[in-house]
């Protein structure tokens, strides 16, 4: 299952990576933790009650947000609205399966890995740029967790000191500066100072919603906050994958999320971005794009809860 | 043996790291590489006479350069003014033991791991601040070498978009604002432009030299440029440790060099940036300074070898 802030998805994945079964739902966070963990059992029950039991070797859960690296609770999902909910434990009462519960972005991050453009790869960056931006790292056959389970936060790495505010607390998050969520953010502020912007009048309305897309377009059609936003994100989404590759000299470099699927030339730009920025060895990294979509988070938290019951 | 631009440090290291007939001289790179691989070998043969053969499992070397990942030929050298030179074929082949070469500044990352402040971490970084920036990283008990073995040189990760120019051809490297090279490169700029500073006249003359621990006292007695770049290089190394942790979330960080070591309470004051400015759970990182100094390339090289022989 990928338990992500807006949708749920659940499916049978075979050791080879494939997805049979596959339902997806809106996920409602709205209705509260409580409802939102009924809709993930009864949506795991439908699956397993279709399917022949004795081969379920066990139940894999992508979540959006931090998992306890021992009872592997979800501690803290702002997009899902949750706090400390024992997720693992609750799906082992409810089925007793052997379950393993993964940070989504770590999650999509190992699919990448075992089954898309990192099979067989030494070690691997994935970084998913959308209404946030994440990342796992897998070396030499082994996924990145962290001594607390949080490690690949690079939404959250400072790529300007003491730059703009981050709803997290800190200064110059390449987050605010290039994601779905932070552009918004940049364009409610210009806009409260009175900066002219078409982006203003193409986000009036009901339902209207700035996207990646947008700010690139309008930027391209000479307006200027959109071309300084879009000019700003990209040197400093480059800055930060070419930090990354010089710090962990990965063989492949997965690039993914909303935000890179939806600009066209945006993956190869940044490639060639990491390919000046990076050092010297480092930058020789194969820079590409995921392939797994929007099935990478499931895939993965399957094969986790397979080879590490 | 630690094979540095300035020291050549050879010794016997047991199994537990404590290093016996431990031999320490000037490098002498200026003579060339044939001259200093001669120096190379004639330490190691003459430690090996005065000891039982029988009991050597090995050669360790840690390597001021890039190391090939599979020949372990020192690729580039700087400071050592070496290029291709093949060292392990070298050593192999004058004392027919198992040799190893690993990068100076990971050796020494592995050292501490080991033996010094690191012992039994889940996952340590190590970040030595000197001439340069360098580190090394620990994961589940593995050192990261990275594809083609460049990882961990956070010297070169940008932490200025667009920034000062780096030796190394790229712009805003950590290295350039905060290292003992840097501080030197910036101030000969600031001479340069007739910028007045009371470093100026301290560093005139023979056998002068700008080091960090000058550009902190000139800074706290009141010159400007001083403080200026103390303060930067601060601030600098601060966002850059904070985001390593934010990517790795090791349980442990340690920080060393003569950068560090010189300057009273840095190593405080940059463990008070990163449990600031590193995300929530990663942010409760254990910050504590080197514990080997000089000899944790030595420990950590021959305890490669024995480990990777």
């Amino acid at each position: 299952m990928d338990l992500g802030g807006s949708r749920l998805r659940v499916g049978l994945v075979s050791e080879g990576g494939q997805v049979a079964d596959r339902i997806d739902v809106p996920t409602e966070a709205h209705r509260g933790p409580a409802a939102v963990l009924a809709s993930v059992k009864s949506l795991i029950g439908r699956l397993l009650d279709a399917t022949d039991r004795s081969r379920v070797t066990g139940i894999g859960i992508a979540a959006a947000g931090q998992i306890h690296p021992d009872t592997q609770a979800v501690v803290y999902a702002p997009n899902l609205g949750w706090n400390d909910v024992p997720l693992r434990d609750e799906i082992v009462a409810a089925f007793g399966l052997p379950t393993h519960v993964e940070n989504d972005v770590r999650a999509a991050a190992w699919g990448e890995y075992r089954f898309g453009v990192g099979r067989g790869a030494q070690s691997l960056v994935a970084v998913f740029v959308g209404t946030g931006v994440g990342s796992g790292a897998v070396i030499e056959g082994r996924l990145v967790s962290g001594h607390r389970n949080v490690a690949g936060e690079i939404g959250h790495t400072q790529v300007v000191l003491d730059g703009l505010d981050c709803p997290c607390g800190q200064r110059g998050c390449l987050e605010v500066y290039a994601s779905g969520s932070g552009f918004a953010r940049q364009l409610d502020e210009a806009l409260a100072r009175g900066v002219p912007t078409t982006l203003g009048e193409a986000t009036r309305g009901a339902g209207a919603r700035l996207t990646a897309a947008m700010v690139r377009s309008h930027a391209e059609a000479g307006d200027a906050l959109a071309g300084e936003m879009w000019a700003r994100a990209e040197a400093l989404l480059g800055l930060a994958l070419a930090n990354y590759v010089t710090l962990l000299n990965p063989e492949v470099l997965v690039l993914g999320g909303g935000v890179v699927t939806a600009v066209p030339a945006l993956a190869e730009r940044l490639a060639a971005a990491v390919g000046s920025r990076a050092t010297i060895l480092a930058r020789a990294v194969r820079v590409v794009p995921a392939a797994l979509g929007d099935a990478a988070g499931l895939v993965g938290a399957a094969d986790r809860a397979r080879s590490r019951p």
